[in-house]
């Protein structure tokens, strides 16, 4: 069979799928979920081997030691990817929610009803516990769901499978609700992104390259997320404890992920109390500051910031400061270089921290908060499977709400149009 | 300068205008609604002038009369164009609506805020006063607009963009908040749907070719409005009266409209209790009946429906009837033929009534009403820039809600990560 047809023949089974997921009660797709944390547990000896296969794999071929180490599940790895199952089955189902059922001047009531969006396609690279959690999401949501991880994890991911096949048999649910592409020929992605009548969105997980790869040549919408170039704008009216706490975690707290602060705004009446004690901790920290001049003023011995760092998403400890002069700097700085993913303000005046929340415009905009919380697990999603950087559909972190959709629904008693 | 880097301008243009669009207060939008309707008014006569050359060089052209008919503006259409105006005045302003801002653990308040989504870009065919109303409702969801109208309709189109940008100047706002494309290339079009770094979304209004192009050849987003064959089931368990009541008006009311009934399902046990008397209504206000092996033996001498007849919008009085032998089969009727636009159930059984509402994936599922109802007025939009057919994003009548999205806001009080 041509990789053409195979694809087609995955699409339509996932369409077909969708039909009867769409229709399953919470209970079943409960149950599904159970049995599936149980075969992990239960088949882990099995699971550890598969990926100590590809580990080898990817030893043999030169693999870096970050993805090597992104491939590598333990035992720690496969009880949290158990219990992210077991959190996703105490969410409530969000299918079948009635809502602003209301009654209209002609009698009928009209109102939403949240739907799944039916066949959900992800895109992902080396780490396998993507596989369950998307798989999870997916199921408890109601739609079927098309995975296609990294090669260097193949073993690792069929593993995986295994166990999500026989938790939805067990619940008399298809097994094709959850297909797991096994063949690594880069051109499924191709067929996959491109079968608009089989598949309703893709998300891809993984680096900018491949996201703007893929939205390029999709016909398929694309939950995107691209690069999370995120600012701490401290105001002049700043409470200083709180703007050193947040400015410091916002970029200490983890390196390599979205939310961090790449870029810190300071209004410039304050820079001389905040910036040198910051720096201070900063550089205990071993984080590498880039300043603009007037930073470079501050604080001595620092590399310049150049046009070039206001655009990057380090993912590492360093951290590019600019010295502005009021809100409106701080705001047209946000404009111009923010990825529009999560921004802050450091401030106890309220009008400024209301402008700051509406004219943002990005997936995240907080006050006196760490960008560090713009997160599935902090908002209260109980899991995400991606983060939005688009507005379209769905934007920030994308839980459970963001796989479905809402259809109107009419409760008449008769009613005709007159 | 080349078409392209007209249409860039234009771009550029339009994402400048929505960022003070997206901060401007309720008043200022209203104001500037309040002075178009105006200016309509005071103008009326330069506006039918202009229109009166557009449909005298369609008429020399040769266009057909229901294109002509559509083109052609009356002072009874200036009104309702007004009153449009009037109406999403009276609309509560989406933006700025922050809801589900709630207390996490951790002590942060997490909420959504509804923003604009940026630039709209409509293309549409004859009617002018689309322009006029996806101005009016751009503009008060706080989105900058690109116009791109019928050529046949570029002296009505250009007339009413002079009021529009009157409202905008004197109410403060950027007259390149609503831009009315003024070359009829039709290159234009295939520049604006590939401009995503300036264009959030498109949303095409017209024949189901122009729609499919445009989504086949988009690099933006696209709002979709397919064709709607829409059904209604009569259910053996309906209600007599309400069942015939229902099926006369959703085919007959109106037959041009995407809403309108195209097959009618009927249960084989309450067939010979009510086709028969459907029959003789249908057949004296002029409706032609094309009918399955089973309808032909109640209702003499109809043409039989084909294959074709069920995949076919006819936006014609004729319509499609067949009799099932239960709910079941006519939700596989509908799961096969529906365009997923809206279909209706007449019944009196609460759990088969539950089971259509459930399981029927449509944009508008109704229970003992007519189709018809599925219209953004009906459901109190108050207004809708088009129906949408995708489950993406937005799903129905798109009014201002659709033309949004919702971005997270944290608010702390110098909260950080632990």
């Amino acid at each position: 069979m041509s990789l053409q047809a195979e694809m087609l023949r995955i699409g339509k089974q996932a369409r077909s799928a969708s039909v009867l997921l769409a229709k399953a009660s919470t209970a079943v797709k409960n149950q599904a979920l159970a049995i599936i944390a149980e075969q992990i547990e239960k088949h882990q000896e099995r699971l550890l081997a598969a990926n100590a296969q590809d580990v080898a794999n990817g030893q043999a071929k030169g693999l870096d030691s970050a993805l090597l180490e992104r491939l590598t599940i333990n035992p720690q790895r496969v009880a949290s990817m158990i219990e992210g199952v077991q959190q996703i089955i105490a969410l409530p189902d969000p299918i079948g929610e009635i809502s602003q059922l209301q009654y209209r001047p002609t009698g009928i009531q009209v109102g939403k009803m949240r739907v799944p969006l039916g066949v959900v396609g992800m895109i992902y690279e080396s780490r396998p516990n993507v596989t369950i959690d998307a798989a999870a999401l997916c199921l408890k949501s109601g739609n079927a769901t098309i995975l296609r991880g990294g090669s260097e994890a193949v073993h690792s991911n069929q593993a995986i499978a295994q166990c999500i096949h026989t938790g939805l048999v067990c619940a008399g649910l298809p097994s094709t609700a959850v297909q797991v592409i096994e063949t690594t020929d880069r051109a499924a992605v191709g067929e996959l992104i491109k079968m608009n009548e089989y598949v309703d969105v893709i998300i891809p997980r993984g680096g900018k390259s491949l996201i703007e790869r893929i939205s390029q040549e999709a016909r398929v919408p694309v939950i995107k997320h691209l690069d999370g170039i995120c600012h701490v704008y401290i105001d002049d009216e700043a409470n200083l404890d709180k703007a050193i706490a947040i400015a410091y975690n916002a970029k200490t707290h983890r390196y390599g992920t979205c939310n961090t602060m790449e870029t810190l705004l300071i209004a410039q009446a304050i820079a001389p109390h905040v910036l040198p004690h910051l720096a201070d901790m900063y550089q205990t920290a071993g984080v590498e500051l880039r300043g603009c001049p007037a930073t470079q003023i501050l604080i001595n011995g620092i590399k310049p910031a150049t046009e070039e760092d206001w655009r990057t998403e380090y993912l590492a400890p360093i951290l590019s400061i600019r010295i502005v002069p009021d809100l409106d700097s701080a705001l047209e700085h946000i404009r111009q270089y923010s990825s529009q993913h999560t921004d802050a303000i450091v401030t106890e005046n309220w009008s400024k921290a209301q402008r700051f929340l509406r004219e943002v415009d990005s997936s995240s905009v907080m006050i006196n908060a760490s960008t560090r919380f713009a997160d599935g697990f902090e908002y209260g999603l109980g899991a995400e499977i991606g983060i939005s950087t688009d507005k379209f559909h769905a934007r920030g972190p994308v839980g459970l709400e963001g796989l479905t959709s809402q259809k109107y629904i009419v409760l008449g008693d008769g009613h005709v149009r007159v």
